[in-house]
């Protein structure tokens, strides 16, 4: 049974080429990268080889640079708790933005309860952060800004080269949440001027579970996990080397494609656009129209639950997504779609078409097909859609 | 060209079984457990079949006392300073042993930043912690107790049992660094008494970077990575998948084969322990004759460097190490090793013979050849094995 996938934010498939380097790597079944005897180094070869990768994806100044975290979250967190841990002598004041991932929120959250203070930035309707904004919320105080690069449920891009401007002029470390970004759109750390950079693997077709982030030399942060002198001594603990040959991999053939994937998502992205309005009426397009992902839109469809659309989407085999799968089973309405100045109701009838290089113009038929079935069925059946005025 | 692996501490090969499911999860391709549609219910139901297995491996309650992790340095800072900061309201005190991990030792050198205090209790000769120690360490402050559950440089065994009786007794939490011990030796997390046990996948041959904590229920503890709802709440971030569900298996299989792993393993030992003084003289047994691991021998032999002989058995294609790969790139004499009382020379002569199901008793003839060569050599050109009062 073939299932079209686009919920692509969740879950990417692997490429044939990671597949075949991580099965590699099983069969090799490499020893310890830290060990020093023969069968060690092997391991440390093959780490530094995917760290290279990494770092020119990113373009970094050195591999050093990079450090392989658990995924996105661990990087995340990483960043904000190492960075305010090992500068709170200097303040202990952050600025965020409101439309930010939870495992920012969260870690934020728990450094507000050990005293720290947080600013956190609305959006315009857009769903965009205004760099003056950033550069007003700095206090003598402040000693982190994290905005994110792109949002996972909109697919907005936010102005981080103008962010980052700001925070070198005032000296202030600034991280950005890149987990929907690197590997997709084009990405330079030292172009953006970013000191910390969160990524994950799966976002460019990597196994999940792994991750990374980008520290800028001469940041100064505290690592997360600490015990062993793995990773330049800035996370501890034995590599899952399978998945890092494999992040290598992946990481290589972004870069190697970045072009021709972006031309393909950027025609799959029209033909979506175009095409929904023969599919469905009244819906909200919350994604950005010049500054956003090209593989995501988010739509908000009235008078109806995104939820049912996806369970009755799962029965004809289309997986999609009402907002991240690392919110799933929190019932409240999404606090990045509250944001953007929707009500309660868009809200709920937000649907996150994410999609990738497998994914044809002929999986979007098929979806806009039973998308516009499923969208007359719900709202024949919707109190909301009949009281509501008829244009 | 074969490698004998005498290097168990640092790196486990995978099974076959464990190298055969986590290919299959790759070509599986499995989407995000997290995500309500069909394809994420797959990969939810494959996550909770390893967890159940892992729990099973360990005798839990019930799989939700399972977090799985990035591994055993994970799992450690999670229990420890998740453990401190949810009940500094009740106190500031934790006690612990001189000989743990760097993963332990650095989580609460972490701390003690924060205010908190450590209290590191000494061993004996045999390398084992005193539980009346334990009694008297304790004080109204303390919130923690984190002793390990064997030796990661000499396989010595705790008496946890014994400790555990104390602290819950006192009403403290208990955690144990149980990375080297879980599905090596049996062990029952409710016969043990713990409320917090760390464990790995490696040392039951499962991946390197995935491991997991036991967490009983209704102990007071914050996560260390925090975003998402993953892992009932207690661990944010995509799941290493794959790896997770090599990881179950190894855990099944860990089960299922343990009566016969140990007999293999204290036969591999006796021959050791028989042999080695026809191969070399002048050498301390570092693991206690009783309370030990099955799978390691740490020796100190006389005169001379550790690190000569680990190259020069690594020439003859024998992997073996001084110490934990984690620590490998410190100079510096292990604390472990002198906490038992030996001087910083004969600390420097320590070989770690780590073994296996997958060696034989022939890798141990080859072995104890190559050594008594190598010693030999060594001693030859050793300044202070000449000037040694000969026996």
């Amino acid at each position: 049974m073939k299932v079209i996938n686009l919920d692509h934010i969740s879950a990417k498939p692997l490429l044939p080429e990671v597949k075949e380097v991580m099965i590699g790597a099983i069969e090799k079944d490499y020893h310890n990268p830290s060990s020093q005897h023969k069968t060690g180094e092997e391991a440390a070869a093959a780490l530094q080889k995917a760290r290279e990768a990494v770092a020119d994806l990113l373009n970094c100044s050195t591999p050093k640079e990079i450090v392989f975290t658990s995924g996105g979250t661990e990087s995340v967190n990483h960043a904000i708790k190492g960075v305010a841990l090992a500068n709170e002598d200097k303040g202990k004041h952050i600025v965020t933005s409101n439309i930010e991932h939870n495992a920012v929120m969260r870690s934020l959250r728990r450094l507000k309860s050990s005293g720290f203070t947080v600013t956190s930035l609305p959006v315009d309707s857009s769903g965009r952060v205004n760099p003056k904004d950033v550069a007003e919320a700095i206090t003598k105080d402040t000693i982190l800004v994290s905005v994110m690069h792109s949002n996972n449920e909109t697919g907005t891009i936010q102005p981080i080269e103008e962010i980052a401007q700001i925070t070198r002029q005032k000296k202030v470390i600034f991280h950005s949440d890149a987990v929907d970004s690197v590997g997709v759109v084009p990405l330079d750390v030292n172009k953006l001027g970013v000191d910390l950079l969160s990524f994950a693997s799966n976002t460019f077709y990597g196994p999940a579970g792994v991750g990374g982030l980008f520290i800028r030399r001469g940041t100064r942060i505290f690592p997360l996990l600490e015990g062993g002198v793995q990773e330049n001594n800035k996370r501890a603990g034995a590599e899952n080397l399978i998945g890092i040959i494999g992040t290598g991999k992946a990481a290589g053939l972004a870069l190697r494609d970045m072009d021709k994937r972006l031309m393909h998502l950027r025609a799959l992205k029209e033909k979506l656009l175009t095409e929904l309005p023969n599919s469905i009426d009244e819906y909200i397009v919350n994604t950005h129209p010049d500054y956003s992902l090209p593989n995501l839109l988010s739509i908000s469809i009235k008078y109806i639950e995104g939820e049912s659309v996806m369970l009755m989407l799962d029965d004809e085999n289309i997986a999609i997504s009402t907002r991240s799968a690392c919110a799933t089973g929190s019932l409240r309405a999404s606090h990045v779609l509250l944001s953007l100045g929707l009500s309660h109701a868009d809200a709920q009838g937000t649907l996150v078409i994410s999609y990738g290089v497998d994914n044809s113009k002929e999986d979007f038929v098929a979806f806009l097909n039973a998308l516009k079935n499923v969208v007359s069925t719900l709202r024949d059946i919707s109190p909301l859609y009949q009281k509501a005025p008829k244009t």
